[in-house]
């Protein structure tokens, strides 16, 4: 298996990247291409001690930073490290890909160069999040799609089915719609017009609306949202464990292990679905062992063969949406 | 002062609704309003110790339940304890309600019983969340303003500012909108035309986007979103604060006392504002400290003189929201 990691995205690239992608190549077989500029790829390697016959480097010679234009940097940085390691996938040379940078170039990469899934219009990203029962629930979207049609929406949950089912081995993974509330009157209007959609879809486990508490109490597999709300929640999370583990830490001198489990720098790795290959996004602050992460995500989505899975079930999408 | 108090509403009515009301009398000279159906106040009555000369029951001889159209219910149940409850307010016998039920009905019947602050035309509720400053962010709307205009959120803007201003005795409260991103190009449609619209408030002291995250490090002190993202957020709040304190409860064998602060059965009361009088909302699953809470945020919102704060704070509001 042959894993490529944009080496200089992110808040601490290139050395908790490098050294992420190093220690995935002690657990296994693996080749990593690191794709980044060669000589500070170069340099940093002589901080570790590595098989050099499982680290390849792939040189791109630009950089988007996270407060670029996806769409514009996309066209002006042809030789950047998120296009570089987009085309591996796209060319074969590499299985899927790893990035901790700008997400938005990341899926605008992903769609130019990889292409979407036939009935697909908006890619989005998938992550798991720690629940009571001690599994995960699934959140999709927390992309940049802002402003989702309710067919969109239909879409996600087709994706995030396919996804929990195979990577996570879910049989008829439970589907919830985001909302205010749980009765289906609730919500704004395109998650209402979406419920009745969804309600539609028979080769979907379709249970309803789910309200933010339902997150982590393990009322559904997957909940679906738009990728304003989600993105929003997301954050609200990230926030609250790193409030919470600070303010535990000056009450008790001491941080619960549990809060690991939340903490984003250290788990991480989230799947951009809907395109023509595998593209793990990890968070931009991600320090080596949420690289290490993304990586195992990367390499069960490519043992499932999550590309034929999503195909599979979309093409049991009823008409109407 | 007189509280009046909906004591059939709430999963934990009347036991614990009229357990908190009593515990104010205790903590002061104020009288309470219980209305409901007099029997069943007077038989609850009977558990309690209490002085008789500071607590009056207001018959009201129908409930709204939480499952029934606000609208609809309003019509039908006129003899309900939240419009009685509103009532007292509007014919100035109470100088505030608290209830724990339905919070459509009650915003419903604030709207049509004590009416709207000129300017406005969604009456949006707010609600503390502590931060790592050991302070407040608050949070608004949480009530039921989905598919808001973007000059509606202005005016929850001008509305929060009020607010903190008035009850937290916060000097220009920093004023911030909940989006996808911090740059300002970031966001839905509504969300983007309202941080243009915002911006061109001089009177508010508007500080741009905020993330989720934002919430917990105390970079604003009100945080502007539309009713069903607020549900949403307020609601992920509430569920992960229940489950990392049932997990480390798991892994220590106790919980930190700082959890107490996050836990919405003991704490809350959220105002809604943007109308003629004062009306707090509880949690539906309030005990008898987040009843307490709510009544000590209903006096000093009548001590503050919130809705003549309000109408001075929007009597600023730029013609172009």
């Amino acid at each position: 298996m042959r894993i490529a990691v944009d080496a200089m995205g992110g808040d601490h690239a290139p050395r908790e990247i490098i050294a992420g992608a190093l220690k995935w190549t002690r657990e296994n077989s693996s080749t990593v291409l690191l794709v980044g500029k060669d000589t500070v790829i170069e340099n940093e390697l002589k901080h570790f001690n590595y098989d050099s016959s499982r680290v390849e480097i792939i040189n791109a010679s630009e950089v988007i930073e996270m407060d670029e234009s996806p769409a514009l940097a996309l066209r002006r940085k042809k030789d950047s490290s998120i296009v570089v390691a987009t085309k591996l996938v796209k060319e074969k040379r590499a299985d899927c890909l790893v990035s901790c940078g700008s997400t938005g170039a990341q899926m605008a990469a992903a769609i130019f160069i990889l292409g979407r899934i036939e009935g697909i219009e908006r890619p989005p990203v998938i992550t798991a999040i720690p629940n009571l029962s001690g599994n995960f629930t699934f959140l999709i979207d927390l992309g940049a799609n802002v402003d989702c049609k309710a067919k969109q929406l239909v879409q996600f949950a087709y994706l995030g089915s396919a996804y929990a089912n195979l990577s996570f081995q879910i049989d008829k993974p439970r589907i919830a719609l985001l909302s205010n509330g749980s009765e289906e009157s609730k919500g704004n209007a395109v998650t209402v017009e979406a419920h009745d959609l969804l309600k539609q879809q028979t080769s979907l486990n379709f249970i309803g609306n789910a309200e933010g508490r339902d997150i982590f109490n393990n009322y559904a597999d997957v909940i679906v949202c738009d990728g304003f709300v989600g993105n929003i929640v997301l954050k609200t999370i990230e926030g609250m464990a790193a409030f919470i583990g600070e303010a535990i830490l000056k009450e008790t001198g001491t941080v619960p292990k549990f809060m690991q489990k939340l903490d984003y720098t250290q788990v991480g790795g989230a799947p951009l679905l809907g395109v023509e290959g595998i593209s793990i996004v990890c968070h931009g602050s991600s320090k080596q062992e949420a690289v290490l992460n993304g990586m195992r995500i990367a390499e069960k989505s490519f043992l499932n063969d999550i590309v034929e899975g999503q195909k599979k079930a979309l093409s049991f999408m009823e008409e109407n949406a």
